[in-house]
């Protein structure tokens, strides 16, 4: 059965980006140290079409969480607006001609558009009409396998404050940002059980299944 | 060789108490939840002369963290203004005549006061020239054993500010509080490195070295 689910890197004081994001930023100041542990994953690196890497615990968190992926639904800003602010039809994102995505990604925006076919299996489709029907056709994307929602914070706490998010696995980065998005804002008092905690020697794992 | 620790609960949004603290309401609202787990545990209960509680993972904690504390230092309000506000000096705190400390603690305040001898072992020194003649006093008095910065907030961020901090032990709760008392706020960027994880079924338990 299709399981709504979300995976983040998250500072030990609550954000997902640092301070001071901007379009040319957007993980804002000191934000990539949140993402150092990953990139050094050997199943991070093989998802994102690189070589070598590491393995052990965090590479097999990564491999665990993206496994039986169907659909994904990510926020406007993580689709990535171009520097200007603009959108145009020329603008794929950042994520390049060939996504890391590999599924149908449902793009949160109010800026109506065509969907976007890119190399590799990504399509992305746009939703103007909310994130209850985001959610719709990304099940009836996935069929029997889960829904992620890959992000960010923003689009998170809406599922979360929604009570539509079956399981929340955070990444607990030892740093503290000071300041950016925080994930957890605004979703009231969500019922949350700890299912599994995985003690990597950088990064403390814990997946959470939501009541 | 002496230790400066800390361990406190924390909600998964980052806050040890509530939002809309008062003198009444010192843990703010839906705040006690951040302890429910704690008074439950056999080692708390015994600390607290009470009876039964449950040992595991929990209490072994509790159990691991109080040990071998020499003195302890708190803010002004864990020691607890009176409901009225106004402190005098017939005003002995939150915690009873016989509280439990039991090792001289030091309250960090602005209102100069002679010491206050409890029964059982605590004696309240009420320090006005700062977090770092709280500490030296503090070290003074615990000899070879640690030193616990006890809470709240407030205090321990000023520690973790002025990279007086060996050890920080966080109980994260799963619950979000959504405001409230928040902990490493304003503490810069401290260099923490995970070095223990207890994985008990409500509560992860992390204890972080400062480098």
């Amino acid at each position: 059965m299709t399981e709504v689910r979300s995976h983040i890197s998250v500072s030990l004081d609550g954000y997902v980006a640092g301070p001071n994001q901007t379009p040319q930023d957007p993980l804002g100041e000191r934000g990539e140290r949140l993402h150092d542990w990953v990139i050094q994953t050997e199943s991070w690196r093989r998802e994102h079409g690189r070589e070598g890497g590491a393995s052990g615990a965090d590479s097999d968190v990564v491999d665990a969480a993206q496994r039986n992926v169907g659909a994904q639904i990510m926020g406007r800003n993580m689709f990535g607006p171009p520097a200007g602010g603009a959108w145009d039809e020329d603008w794929k994102g950042w994520w390049g001609d060939e996504p890391p995505f590999r599924t149908p990604v449902y793009v949160l925006t109010h800026h109506p558009r065509e969907p976007l076919e890119m190399d590799g299996g990504t399509t992305y489709h746009f939703v103007t009409d909310g994130i209850e029907s985001a959610l719709e056709q990304a099940r009836a994307a996935a069929g029997e396998r889960d829904v992620l929602i890959a992000g960010g914070a923003s689009a998170i706490n809406q599922y979360l404050a929604a009570g539509l998010l079956d399981e929340l696995l955070l990444h607990i980065v030892p740093i503290v940002l000071g300041g950016g998005a925080r994930l957890l804002e605004g979703v009231g008092d969500p019922k949350l059980e700890p299912v599994e905690v995985v003690a990597a020697p950088a990064v403390t794992h814990v997946r959470y299944r939501l009541g």
